[in-house]
C-alpha cells in the first residue's frame, strides 16, 4: 500500500474525468509488452482498452515478476495514477501502483491475437466476443436496437409484442421450424406482422420487435436461422407515406450511430464518410424499370422472375443512398399485398437495398384491406382457412387501409458496421450447421 | 363540403392544442346513442376515445340516417370543430361537420359491451385487444418495456440479445419446448444467462431482453408458456450490490409508470396510491426467516422447502413494498449459484416479491465463478458434461465475481395494472390449451 488517497472506482470510458488522480479499473489483460524494469499490461473493461504503466520499482519485484508471467484474458484489479498520453488511443494511460490477479487465465486461451479460421473463432464465439472488433460490432448493435426503439417511440408507435409460437406460417411453409406444442404442431414465427395488424385495430401504431426464424437451408453470407426484426405497422398509412417513414427511420438510425459510434466503426475500419451520405430523400425505382436496369447490365432476368442477391447487388451499386424498388409483380409476393390501383398485376409493395452490395435490408407494403380480396387471395393461395378466420375477422369489422414493414436487424448492422458475413452481427448465431454454442 | 378552412389531420389524443378549429380524425365507432336530431358517436382512434356530436342540420338526412344505422366498430373519417368540454372525458368534444364511412363492419361483432367469458374473449384476442381496459394494458407494457430499457442504457447495461434455439436446458429439462433443428434436437431457451454471463467478460454490463419458454402444465394466473424477460448481468457485481440495482429498477420504472401512465391506470380501477409507496429501500428477509415468518403465521412449511403461491403471498402480505426474501437452501436453487461464504448450505440468491399478492418478479443471484466448484456442480447435477464446455470456459479464462437476474415482464405488468391473471398482459398469451390466434 502507498499514501495515495482512496481511489476512484470507475472505467477506461470515464477516465479522462480523472486526470492526475487515483483510480480503480477492473478488467482483463488483452495483451502485455515487457522491458526489463518497465511492463505495459494493456487493459480491457468492457467501455475500452488503456494502457497500464507498471514500473517494478512501484509494485516491487514480487508483484512485477507475477504479471510479467500472467496469461492473456487474466482478470485483474488494478490501481494507479491517470496520466494524459498524447500518444494514448484513449489520451491517457495508467501509471500502476497496486494490481490484484482476481483470476489467473489457463494459459491454453484458444483466441490468440493471431488470425483463427471462421469455423473455429464460431466454434469459440462465447470468447471471440471479446474481441475488440466483435465488442465494436455489438455495441453498435445494441445501438441501432435503441435507435430503432426511440424513433419509433417519437413517432408515436406502441411496442406491441406478437407470439413466437404460432399455428400458421406467414410467409410460406417450406421454411418453417415445427415446434411440438403439448402433442400439437405449432411453428416458430416468421414474423409478427398479421398480429401487428390486429393490433392497429386498438392502437394506431405498433411495432413488433423480436427473434424471427426461417429454416433456410442455404448457407450464404446473409442468412441465419434465428434473426431479430423490427416491424412498425400502421392505421390509415398509405403506400407512399410508409416509404417516407422507412427513409426517416434509416436516416435517424445512420445519423444516431455516427453521433454515438464514429469511433467503434472507425476502429474496426469502417469509411465513415459513405454512411455521411444516407440522407433523404431516398432513389426510387419501379421494379419494372429495376428490370431493364438489369438487362441493359447484360443480365438474364425477365418480368415476374424474383431478385437474388446478384441481382440487388447490381441495383444497389448504381447509387451511394439505400434504393427503394417498388410495384412488385403480384405473383411474386405475398398474398396480404394490397394491388397497385394503377396496374393490378403489380402491388403497392417495396424493398429497400441498402448501399455497397449489402441487399435488402427491409421489405412492405400496404395491405390488402377489402375482406372480399382477401378471402379470394387466401383461397387462391390455398392457405388453411380456419388458421386465418382471425385474420379476416380485421377485415369485416372496421377494416381500415394500411401499411407495414419489417427490417432485418442483422442485415442492418452488417451494412454499418461494413460486415461481409451476418454472422458477426448478432451475439450467438444459428446457422443451418451451428446451433453452438 | 362546407366552408371552413382545411382541417388538420390529428388524434384524439392532441386535439386539446386544436381548440376552436377544424379538425379530422381516423378511428372506430365504439358506442353512439342517438335523440332524434342529435347523435353522440363515441370515436376511439388508438390514441384515445372522444365524444363526436353530429346533428341533423349539420350533416344532413341522408348522411344523418346512415351512421344512425351504424354498427360498432365501423371505421370513420370524421371532421368537425374541437369544441372544449369539461363534462367530456379528455375535456373536448367534436362537433361533427363531415364523416367518411371507410368501412361498415358486418353487423355480429362478436365482443359488445356487456360482460364475456374469459375462454370467449381469449378466442377472441384479435378483438378484444380492442376494448378500453385492454389496450390500456398493452400501453402501459409498453411503457414498462421502455422503462426496463432506459434504465439499463442510463446505467451503462448494453442489449444482448442471447439465442432463443439452443442446445440445453438452463433451469432443469422437464418443461422444456422441443424444436426439431435439422434432424438435430434443439430447445426454445429458458432464459439467457447462460449467454449473459459470456456477454460480460465482453461488455462488462450486459442485457438480453427476449421471449422465454415453459412448458408448464400447470393452469395457473401466473403461469404462461411464453413471456418476456430482462436479464442483467454485470462483471465485478456483488450480491448486495445487484440487490440495489434490482431496488433501483423496480422504482424507476413504478415512477416511469405513474409520471406517463397514471390516467391509463386509473381508468382500469388501480389504486394508484398503492404504487406511489414504492421507494427505496425494499424490506429483506432471509429465507430462513421467511419459513420462521410461515411457520409462526400457521402454515405448514419446513426448512429446505421451496416456496408456493400461497407461500409467497403470504409473506408479500406483510409488507407494502416488494420483499426480498434471500439467502436459499442451495438445494432448492439452481446448479449455478454462489454459496454464502457465511453459511453454506445456503446461496448468495434471492427473489423479489411484489406486494398485494402478485408474488416473484425477479428471482436472481451471485453467479459461482470458481472453476473447480462450478465444475463439481454441474456433475453432482449430472448435467451433459459437453454442452458446458463453453461455460466453464468462462471460469478457466479470467473469470471474476459476478452476479444478475431475470425480471419476468408479464408479472411486473400484472402487478402494476392491479390484474387478476397473467393472460391479460400479453398481446397474445399462450397457455397449455392456447396458441390461438
Amino acid at each position: 500500500m502507498d499514501a495515495h488517497a482512496t481511489p476512484y472506482e470507475t472505467t477506461v470510458r470515464d477516465i479522462g474525468t480523472y486526470e492526475d488522480k487515483m483510480v480503480t479499473l477492473k478488467g482483463w489483460l488483452y495483451n502485455k509488452r515487457s522491458s526489463g524494469k518497465i511492463m505495459f499490461l494493456i487493459l480491457r473493461d468492457g467501455t475500452g482498452i488503456v494502457q497500464c504503466v507498471v514500473s517494478k520499482g512501484e509494485v516491487g519485484e514480487g508483484l512485477f515478476s507475477r504479471l510479467d508471467k500472467l496469461s492473456q484474458e487474466s482478470s485483474l484489479i488494478v490501481q494507479g495514477l491517470v496520466r494524459k498520453d498524447p500518444r494514448a488511443p484513449g489520451g491517457y494511460e495508467l501509471a500502476v501502483t497496486e494490481c490484484e490477479i482476481v483470476s489467473e487465465a489457463f494459459d491454453d486461451y484458444p483466441i490468440s491475437l493471431k488470425e483463427h479460421g471462421a469455423e473455429f473463432l464460431l466454434d469459440h464465439r462465447h470468447l471471440w466476443i471479446r474481441t475488440p472488433r466483435q465488442r465494436n460490432v455489438l455495441l453498435i448493435r445494441s445501438e441501432i436496437i435503441k435507435a430503432c426503439r426511440d424513433f419509433l417511440h417519437n413517432e408515436g408507435f406502441v411496442n406491441v409484442d406478437a407470439p413466437i409460437m404460432t399455428p400458421a406460417a406467414c410467409e410460406g411453409t417450406t421454411t418453417l421450424f415445427p415446434v411440438e406444442y403439448f402433442g400439437e404442431q405449432a411453428y416458430l414465427s416468421q414474423s409478427g406482422q398479421l398480429y401487428n395488424e390486429a393490433a392497429i385495430m386498438s392502437l394506431g401504431k405498433v411495432y413488433c420487435f423480436g427473434p424471427t426464424f426461417r429454416a433456410e437451408k442455404s448457407k450464404t453470407r446473409r442468412h441465419l436461422t434465428e434473426f431479430w426484426m423490427v416491424e412498425p405497422e400502421a392505421a390509415f398509412m398509405g403506400f407512399e407515406e410508409m416509404l417516407r417513414l422507412e427513409e426517416r427511420m434509416v436516416c435517424y438510425i445512420v445519423e444516431h450511430i455516427l453521433n454515438n459510434c464514429e469511433h467503434l466503426l472507425r476502429e474496426i475500419g469502417r469509411d465513415v464518410e459513405r454512411l455521411k451520405e444516407i440522407t433523404p430523400p431516398f432513389p426510387r425505382l419501379t421494379y419494372t424499370e429495376a428490370v431493364d436496369l438489369l438487362r441493359r447490365k447484360g443480365m438474364d432476368i425477365s418480368w415476374g422472375d424474383d431478385f437474388g442477391a446478384p441481382h440487388e447487388a447490381a441495383i444497389a451499386s448504381e447509387y451511394t443512398k439505400p434504393v427503394f424498388v417498388a410495384h412488385f409483380p403480384t405473383q411474386i409476393k405475398a398474398f396480404y399485398m394490397q394491388p397497385d390501383p394503377d396496374n393490378p398485376d403489380t402491388v403497392l409493395g417495396a424493398d429497400l437495398l441498402a448501399p455497397e452490395g449489402y441487399g435488402e435490408i427491409i421489405g412492405g407494403g400496404e395491405r390488402i384491406h377489402d375482406y372480399t380480396l382477401l378471402l379470394e387471395r387466401i383461397k387462391q393461395h390455398n392457405l388453411p382457412m380456419e388458421d386465418y378466420e382471425w385474420y379476416l375477422d380485421l377485415r369485416r369489422y372496421g377494416s381500415v387501409p394500411h401499411s407495414g414493414f419489417g427490417m432485418g436487424i442483422e442485415r442492418v448492422v452488417a451494412w454499418i458496421c461494413g460486415l461481409e458475413h451476418v454472422r458477426e452481427t448478432i451475439p450467438f448465431p444459428r446457422m443451418i450447421n451451428r446451433l453452438r454454442p
